[in-house]
């Protein structure tokens, strides 16, 4: 976690934009000037809507990321809004991943994998790349000599233990990575889960978030925190302060900022005593702040529009980080 | 689940091939033969161990698939194992799902999904496809007109609760396809969550179990089960045979039979009085039979050890079939 924790430093801004885009987030215009250039490259007419539209990601994101690349330390691409569009979806996640990297952010690939100890061993070759051939195998940890995803972290969802996590944890101390386990989600009917009271008087998130604190434990960086961090939603504020003090190790992934209804004094109790310990994130609240700016017009140019979006994006990520900073 | 369960009756035969391929089980003269196919394809020398795996996992699979098709009713591909390539292995997995359903094969993509329920709708066009344009939205539920995923049912991961599950029971219902969630897995850390004791006095995967026979309890159909299954490991016969009481409108996919340790006795108490219910996986002991055939030869051509991966799965897959039936 201290590539992380030392670009939060270097940025005084422990915020993350969440690149999830969907086709009410992307301008218009922007998706139709991209309507000729996809047309002669698909195989099928019906194809071509979907190719269009990821083209149209792309451009969207790198908009985004050269807005907001030394205002934020890093950047978490949503893989489901890719693979809605199929293949030509997931083609536009790695290169939009590729393109954060060379800008200098973190990227945290939001995916939320998981699956026993042999298929989660193949996910795990999302930290460390592939090396097919002679001397590795498709389904075996070990750093490759081909990156195809180009990320520095993912999440991953505890439902089966144990043998279904060390795979990642031993990719991420190979690769120099990081991952995030789910423990406590911001969305409304997390808590029919997570929320159970077990028979030991703890609660099935506070399971979990023991067991991501082990999971981390030889894994302990520069900065005091370990590789395997936790997802904990901006809108439980209490269960967030609690936690905090429950994995002392343990470095936050907070979604639920903006959008979803967390709010900076919401967050605050999920830092250390020393402002670290977490990283917010917010995606909407950036990515689609030109819709709320008053400042688009339909017969914008599409460079007009993606010029809008660079500058309300900047405007937010700037203003979520002032919001941080005031509370920590 | 009306389909599955007509293809089940249809073929006698309430089992499923995993279509799990890794470096390992695809022959080493079958990836070789792509060497110089691939070279010309790649952009950089990298990226070619990968392309030529991803193109040996489709001949591969085509031959599983050609091998297996009439004896049994479905096909499992599990999403990890060509992630792990990156973008080249997500293109074979569609392409193989889409062979697949081209010779009447119910394709079952084993993708454990699971996010908030916005994120979670877009997954959701794994089952609906996408129609990019105009009258819908890429992160909206509903039928598109470009399907890329070709796939008859996913399955999910329950930890976020409700609001992740219903964009995938709507996306069911509308495109007349199924999910499956997990409730108890094969892998032996699964009983760290899934086993906890409730203060209630049930357990954590009990609870869950509740939770799915409630999230289909609309979607009953012909045979009466619902669009929303359950994944139950053939490695927990007695939680198995509870949970087939206990979740009477449920259909099971059950894994760990083989080569993880499920017998054919084990995974009966899985199905119903009418020897319906279930349908029972197995990935490693079907696709590679022919390493433990004793019949291959390193210095067999590419179509030899092809011709041999045809004969064992065949072979594989019927004394499966067999072995199931003498127990319903």
């Amino acid at each position: 976690m201290d590539r992380l924790i030392d670009a939060i430093e270097r940025t005084q801004n422990p915020s993350v934009v969440g690149l999830d885009p969907t086709e009410a987030l992307v301008p218009a215009q922007v998706v139709a000037s991209f309507a000729d250039e996809v047309r002669d490259s698909v195989d099928t007419p019906e194809e071509a809507p979907a190719a269009q539209l990821a083209v149209a990601f792309y451009e969207f994101n790198r908009t985004i990321i050269d807005a907001v690349a030394g205002i934020v330390p890093a950047v978490k691409p949503q893989i489901a809004m890719y693979e809605a569009l199929g293949p030509a979806g997931i083609d536009v996640y790695t290169m939009t991943c590729e393109y954060a990297a060379e800008q200098g952010l973190y990227v945290l690939a939001d995916v939320k994998r998981g699956d026993i100890g042999s298929t989660a061993a193949a996910y795990a070759h999302m930290l460390t790349g592939v090396n097919a051939g002679a001397s590795a195998e498709a389904g075996s940890a070990g750093a490759g000599a081909h990156d195809p995803w180009h990320v520095d972290a993912v999440t991953v969802n505890p439902y089966l233990g144990t043998d279904g996590i060390t795979p990642f944890v031993d990719a991420a101390k190979t690769a120099d990575k990081d991952l995030f386990v789910l423990v406590r989600t911001s969305n409304p009917s997390s808590s029919e889960l997570q929320m159970l009271d077990l028979a030991d008087g703890s609660k099935v998130y506070e399971h979990v978030a023991d067991l991501v604190e082990r999971w981390g434990a030889d894994t302990i960086g520069e900065h005091g925190y370990s590789r395997v961090g936790a997802v904990v939603g901006a809108t439980h504020p209490q269960e967030g302060r609690a936690l905090r003090e429950r994995m002392p190790r343990t470095f936050f992934l907070v979604p639920g900022y903006g959008a979803q209804g967390g709010t900076a004094a919401d967050v605050r109790g999920m830092f250390d005593a020393n402002g670290s310990g977490a990283i917010v994130n917010s995606s909407r609240g950036i990515i689609g702040a030109w819709r709320t700016s008053g400042r688009y017009r339909k017969d914008m140019s599409a460079d007009d529009a993606l010029a809008l979006v660079f500058d309300t994006a900047r405007e937010a990520a700037t203003a979520m980080r002032d919001d941080l900073r005031a509370v920590l």
